[in-house]
């Protein structure tokens, strides 16, 4: 399944990379190959100050080893080997109509004493962050995320789209990142569904990323701006610096665990402002997005 | 002393306001006045968008009541009632050359079910944060704090300013956020020193702030500096975002203690930027300084 499942997140990369690079249409990504001194590494691609794509990163990495004591304590173990893969990836476009993006699937696998494999699971989802609400972008977006957990179970779309609203959320501003999108881990295999099952419903959703995504960028890209709405853009970035230094569990996990810090950090939107106590005016667009972001919606 | 001490900082607020309103020369503090609902509140004074200073925040607290949970099982306490009075300062220039800037005095008692105060301490202290530097500007400011801690103790300036570059640590960086200067913390009476004794300590250190950073500021808002120097203040104050919200106790804190938010975030600074992996060329001022906040020095 390791295998597998790394072999389909390489072949995702290229897949991504090259649909980005392609609406992008002057920047490219560039790679940069890291180790992990306990075991594994990772390939970084990132792009920078594109016609279209400000600041992007799509990575994968595969490592593995001895789990880190910080990990043995969450995951209530001992002592045991781990492996574990995935891809993540973080769009920051330079049109402030455009959304930002994120997504991720990823696998985990730890070992007994004889590596004999006593644990598995999948984890993952895709989540979207507008500055301006168009409705129909969200709805677009949710429903390829809908279609995604449809075809696998009825129930899987309500569940994860719930865990996205609960996860992405900045408790400390009582607002969302964004629109959301979904959101699962700890997939095991169960009564009802096998590894291969689990496998089958991540790959689905990581298939699901360029088509609920790229019509999007594709529609924003080009779209007018004043530099007041470049202002906000630039502010409402700075709410999401703040979820992923002060929320983020794999973040923080990361910066705490000697993790690779360049490619946790590639997350981070390329300009940002902070500006003391910001309130949009009332009835503008700016207001609009704030009250979907502290009332999350069904969109579809 | 608790009177003793709010009256100080109201005062000292005053003080360092005027005095960076003059140096300055064309913005001014506005103030915003905030009630906390469990008891107490306090006065922010923001400054934005100055000649000199782009952003800045010189805010004083006096907060009351029930100890928090999440303080109650910091402090090894159970379930008692608290009073906390402080000043908190921050103040971003816009001029790269010139330096950020952080100070923070603060007192904090607990009380038994008989309203008899069971403990008591102070805390705080002021720390540099340069973006290009001048090594007689740290020089000037650690020679403030050191004179301000010899009025007391001959082993304080050490202590503390160890201390200091302890706690100012980007960990998931390995730098320094800054040059440092003191920090100091639970400074409560003992055999050596009545608590009369720790308040003229940490006021004199307080009276000690204008004098270590006017100069400097006087000395700096005025110099040239490039686009690219521009751009540098701007990375390395992602990293000054980075070590307030993931290292940072006092704000993490208060965002997960349903603290006023803009209070707490006025220390983020004004305009950000996050480059992949921005490397400065060796022998440029830019690794200079990144040579002293990898390995921090004397520098009285």
């Amino acid at each position: 399944m390791k295998e597998q499942f790394y072999s389909y997140i390489k072949d995702l990369q290229n897949q991504i990379t090259k649909a980005l690079e392609k609406v992008d249409g002057k920047a490219s990504f560039r790679e940069d190959l890291w180790n992990r001194t306990e075991g594994g590494g990772g390939q970084s691609r990132i792009i920078e100050n594109g016609e279209v794509i400000e600041k992007g990163g799509v990575n994968i990495s595969a490592v593995h080893g001895p789990l880190p004591e910080s990990m043995q304590a969450y995951f209530k173990v001992g002592n045991v080997d781990f492996f574990a893969c995935g891809l993540s990836l973080v769009i920051h476009p330079k049109n402030p109509m455009a959304p930002t993006v994120h997504g991720n699937w990823r696998y985990f696998e730890m070992y007994n004493e004889n590596s004999e494999c006593i644990d598995q699971w999948f984890g993952g989802g895709l989540d979207l962050t507008p500055y301006y609400l168009f409705e129909e972008d969200a709805k677009h977006f949710h429903l390829q995320c809908k279609k995604a957990c449809d075809a696998h179970d009825s129930h899987f779309y309500t569940e994860f789209k719930d865990k996205c609203d609960g996860y992405f959320h900045n408790s400390h501003r009582g607002e969302a990142r964004g629109v959301g999108g979904l959101f699962f881990d700890y997939l095991k295999a169960d009564k009802k569904y096998s590894i291969e099952d689990r496998y089958d419903f991540t790959t689905e959703v990581g298939n699901a990323f360029l088509e609920a995504y790229i019509p999007i960028l594709e529609k924003r890209k080009s779209m007018s701006y004043t530099p007041a709405q470049r202002t906000w853009q630039e502010i409402r970035r700075g709410r999401y610096v703040e979820f992923n230094l002060v929320h983020d569990k794999g973040t923080l996990f990361g910066l705490k665990t000697n993790g690779r810090i360049e490619s946790i950090l590639m997350s981070l939107p390329p300009t940002v402002q902070w500006s003391y106590d910001h309130q949009p005016d009332s009835d503008s667009d700016e207001s609009k997005l704030l009250e979907v972001l502290k009332n999350p919606k069904s969109w579809v």
